[in-house]
């Protein structure tokens, strides 16, 4: 353990990715300051605001040349980390250089544009792996289309459905969340260039002009107005990697439940040590469902202080945006590994189709009231067929007799073979599913 | 008060508006719910599926006519309300018809259906006062462009800029919010039609077709799956309410913090009684960003229920689902009161150009610091400048003499004119108030 | 349906409880003003700094006089409702008298202390729920000691366990919610009187002494200094209520899941009409676990306005302490919601022995697999002991024949009949059963 | 940058300490599961349950001997590190105790445990970091109890108080919450000991003796039945965690605000390098307060996941758990960074006496308003004084001729001079100082 779940080698490797994980190490934030700060120098020589040897000379700093304890504790000082890390670059570049690095620039500018770097590579990360979810749901949807289960709403019986009906809602939600989350990262993933208060006065008339020639090197969106204090826009990049993590926590959620051992329709896929215990030896506990509903609850957490961050004050606020830096990163991890762990279930789901029909018809036919009630209306009105239905129903459980017995014994002679008929259920989940697949496949979410 | 301060007689007026009121009042959630089962009814009679006169008999219904409290104690029993008020509902109907109410739906679609009736009227209502908060805002910003005043970070003087262009990034992020407001409702505002456990078995082979066609008769986007339990795009809707709150409350700390009495560079429009006080009799409190910032702390804890009712269980959960009722309809109240009290700051500000005029001359140039150190570094190196410019600050803090004249008494005879001059900066600020503005009006936010 | 669920007259007898509904009625609001303002004045007259008769006179002012909707208007000047109520109040009071109303209070002191007097009877309506909901599940675990059921872990079978330890746990976590309930209710319940800015000045140097005097009046607890802006107390309480919902929600998830359809161990008592379905006939819903763990949702959520408010600025803040309104009432309203509910559970549970016995017997032995491991570990050690038990329960599991079975077809001739017995489980629990009721009576919770 | 801004080497110092983060490391950790496993060897020893030489066996282990890259991997698998930490100590025991290892218990009654033992000791540290807080905010509040400054509400001049009574304040919330942390932690630091589902079924009747030997040798509190999925005091503890961080923050909240350029009352304690910007020669950004502030805002998300952790379903369920590791650990280092911050503040705070009188006076006596009118009331009535008094403040500041100016200038011959008399404010602020400090020695918080 460290002060984070996320960062600890005991537990780091359940909940999160090693590729993420290595976009948010202390190495890699250094990396991406000397990118930015190349690319400045870059933009700014074009424009003979600083010397052309410059640009070359930063990228030629390596990362690991930095003393990471020392700059930490000087960040203790400096309030941000920006400030010691640029000092320990000065010293690392030529002299009649070093004067001229990060000109015009604040230290928001350096860390909110080394950030967006790295935010960009993440997303492209969360959107791969998304792909590959919904790639695995969909097939898996499709394979059971028309593999008959039971439909439950309030943890009860409801009607029959398909498990490929339930499997395809799994991949609508996700794929709607990743769609969101494509959206929210071009307005995260910013350039910001604005200099000591937003208006960039070090730059003479060439603020805008340099602000925008950056932003397209770094492959950054440009920014017509600095977003020091304009926050929304990370914001809302963090609810929608709270809400990916939230619709794999769905499908997560409901493998905890469809493989509870009374119901046992599915499994997570098993390995040998997979989900053991330390006392229980017969134990297979779903380990990726339970990682991924816990990185959900942390998740939600986490939004809140992006959205304090917001009501940031003036042009640049004491502690709102360092709030920040507490969260948004976490978001990253958390949903990359409930996405890793999503894959593994929607890769290797064991779907157990025989116990789907053995619970289907364990209710003793329940699932058809809603049939047989609509197939009893026109014969006795809607009111009391479904009191008829509701009566037989009470009398099903009680004698544990069947609801078409019970119902068959009330003697009204009503014809009840379609509506205790599994087809037509069947037939309306697939159609469903179908068109859920045709929508993903267009990747309309 | 009652349990919400939104509903209550005493302080509703300040925290929302009588027209979202209106659209979440009982009687409103009666006739929506009266709306949706009249375009179902004539959706199904086009196929076929219950009689022609329906409809008709559905719209007539007066909501009126519902008894409210005996609906109330039968929800307390049922569970959701649409029970209790479809049972009013048939009560109201001819015998022949009330067979033929709802058929093939659910209690949650007509719940969510009545609800994203109502949701698509609650953004339009925001959406318009979006529009009128920016446009006095971009008047405003158009206004001041080039009024120069102090910026400020971490609470202190850092350099000058314009107020325009504080104003400028106000509203280039509620722009932004109101943008991402528009794109999250057209995701919320669906149909939600899948019966009992989302694939509409009773309507035979219709269901797909029924669905369509009342999602165009409703006016709201229609649903390739049922969206019962796939629950993003409302806590997503939420989040776009919390954070359009949020930076409506970023204007409003800073009006409240540029209105503090050592400060009094703006203040909020006043009328006499307003922002009183029952103990002082010279207080003129910003009563509009107390509001304000009240409703963006209360929207933030209204996130946490939504992301919640993500993980929905099965096909119906027991409990994330209702949560969303104590959640979603709070932050259309709460956006819709800072909407309105952001307008009055908006269209009403005060300001006083020669407080922030006399605001940037009492720090005695320090605001000029950067520019200083800039305009030393040719002469002395930019780590020798910065470090002359500290020490030259420390001592014009201490001594009270200003730093032009604590630098110049260091007699290194640099030419500092052009360092002390305030005109880059209003050039500067102004040059990104017209790109922030000129963005606002091609409506990219 | 009005903002809040708990206001509605559609929902609101869903979510709460009409006596707690009275409590934080607009007029309880009005009445307990008067009160406050009542002895306010009849300690100041005691000492001499106030007419007499003031204080009959403001007693006698009835509530229903006060015009709301006027007074609501009024707020949203003025920013706070104490100020109309005041002036309405004098409006009332002969002209002598009037003068003196509220001398030397400021309106967060009546405010406050207005909602200190009903946040204290609020707090003993929901102690006596408690009271009532232990007691009842105390004589539920008591009656189930010995019951044997199977204790779940991951949603899986664990080991045996009996039923009365389950209910001894939900009994035990809400004893220990509302003791510490209790605890912060004294915190809570606080007389706020401090004037404009903390101190009092108004009164001469009776400050202290009308403020202690008026604490032991009302029956408040007494602040050696104000509490405007010292919130921490009030984060306290309503963090207080949503543990303490939890702690029920964990009884209502458990309810669910042990009523789900496979599981059928428990049932929320029955009546006609109850948590009924618009569509199925069939549908017994658990109604009050439903509403439980919606009320804990939302009560989770409403926390976060209040740790906001902690961080007030000054002497008053501009909104902080304003969101506390939008977020204390609602907290006491879920509360009381999930307490009425959760005594209908508790007091009414329908449990099911037989199908906890059969459930027990229906995973084929495994819930004794570590049982086994132990009694296999002297023979063979425990790494081998476990591992053998492991490869018995995949084949247990494989080919359905029982973990006994499994274990015996190896032919170490261990005697495991110990290890299959279900005594020493029923023992053990009924051992803790035994000691946390013990815990309860004597009240240590 | 780690994910954790806690665990970055370059963020960790600015936010955190070095005494918390080493209770926090994997190796602590590992170091405190060993120190379970040997105390409960050494109890089971003396029940006769394992050898005697089982317990020195395992203190013996050295926890640098364990890998922890591998132990991560295996987590991953297992879903919880308990299960490969075990499997390392027993590959570290001689073969014939390594069988006895972890008798009866399950993984998290040794990863609770474990992080008990932790969490005592974090709550050690904090408790004394809160009493030098304390401390060195009384001595501060004595100094100040007589010293005049503006009282502000809504940012705006109220009356009169002392900077005593502002500091005695803070100190006052900041006991509240340290006394409402001891009491939290006593309840959050408790032994778990319940074996597979919470029953101790492998420790024949010897369960409940043995799980309260070990709490005693443990030095936690004992626990009458399991608290497996009873966590209400784990979120009770984290609430406490984040209120105290809150209280600290409302301090440098006003630290900020007064500390402002306009205000400039106060100012963190300076040293060359603290506070300053890579742009800005002259800031001295209030670095502490800043820290504070988004540890604070960082403590409100943190108690998400631990209030959802209480819905734990069953007996173990499957990631409520495991959300509050990523949610505890995070509490406990941002309150030690927060009161290191507090700390430094309250013992070096620069107070500049001046000023306070400067800026009090600089309001042209708007301060004495409620004074004045209280002055005016016997003479013209209460509400005629108030008016005439609001209408004087309008005057005074539209003319700015100060308050009294304005007042005497309507000629009502009324004496003002005790109205506009400092005296009694700061007799008044100091009495209120006296009673807080008194209560603050005597420890009540």
């Amino acid at each position: 353990m460290t002060f984070s779940a996320l960062d600890s080698p005991l537990t780091g490797p359940l909940f999160t990715t090693p590729a993420m994980r290595a976009l948010f190490s202390a190495r890699a934030e250094i990396a991406a300051m000397i990118e930015v700060e190349a690319a400045l120098a870059r933009v700014e020589a074009a424009h003979g605001l600083v010397p052309e040897a410059l640009a070359d000379a930063i990228a030629a700093i390596d990362p690991d040349a930095l003393d990471l304890d020392a700059i930490g504790e000087a960040t203790r000082e400096a309030g941000v980390p920006s400030i010691p890390v640029l000092a320990a670059m000065r010293g690392l570049l030529p002299d009649g250089l070093a004067d001229h690095l990060h000109r015009g620039a604040t230290t928001q500018d350096l860390i909110d544009t080394a950030l967006a770097l790295r935010a960009k590579r993440a997303f492209a990360l969360l959107e791969a792996e998304c792909d590959a979810v919904i790639a695995a749901l969909v097939a898996l949807a499709r394979a059971h289309a028309r593999t008959p289960c039971v439909g439950r709403t309030y943890g009860q019986h409801a009607t029959p459905i398909t498990f490929g009906h339930v499997v395809a809602l799994w991949a609508a939600g996700i794929a709607e969340a990743a769609a969101d989350l494509a959206s929210a990262a071009r307005g995260a993933c910013r350039l910001s260039l604005g200099g000591p208060a937003g208006t960039l006065p070090g730059l003479g008339g060439l603020g805008p002009a340099i602000a925008d020639d950056l932003a397209r090197r770094l492959g950054l969106a440009p920014a017509p107005i600095a977003w020091h204090v304009r926050r929304g826009a990370i914001a809302r990049a963090g609810c929608a990697l709270a809400i990916l993590t939230g619709a794999l926590a769905k499908m997560a959620g409901d493998v905890v439940l469809l493989g509870a051992s009374e119901t046992a329709e599915v499994a997570e896929p098993h390995a040998p040590g997979r989900g053991g215990s330390s006392a229980m030896p017969h134990k297979r506990n779903p380990v990726s469902s339970t990682a991924i509903l816990a990185n959900a609850s942390a998740a939600r957490g986490c939004v809140i202080p992006l959205l304090d961050a917001i009501v940031a004050a003036h042009q640049r606020p004491a502690g709102a945006w360092h709030a920040e830096w507490h969260a948004l990163p976490p978001l990253f991890g958390l949903a990359a590994g409930a996405l890793a762990h999503a894959r593994t279930i929607a890769e290797g789901l064991v779907v157990d189709v025989a116990r789907m029909r053995a619970n289907l018809e364990a209710g003793g036919g329940l699932v058809f009231a809603e049939a047989a009630a609509s197939a009893l209306a026109p014969h006795l009105g809607a009111a009391e067929a479904k009191a008829r239905v509701t009566a037989a129903a009470d009398r099903a459980r009680a004698e544990r007799i069947g609801l078409r017995a019970a119902l068959e014994a009330s003697g009204d002679g009503v014809p009840l073979d379609a509506a205790f008929d599994l087809a037509p259920h069947i037939d309306a989940s697939a159609a469903f599913v179908a068109r859920a697949l045709a929508d993903l496949e267009t990747g309309r979410g």
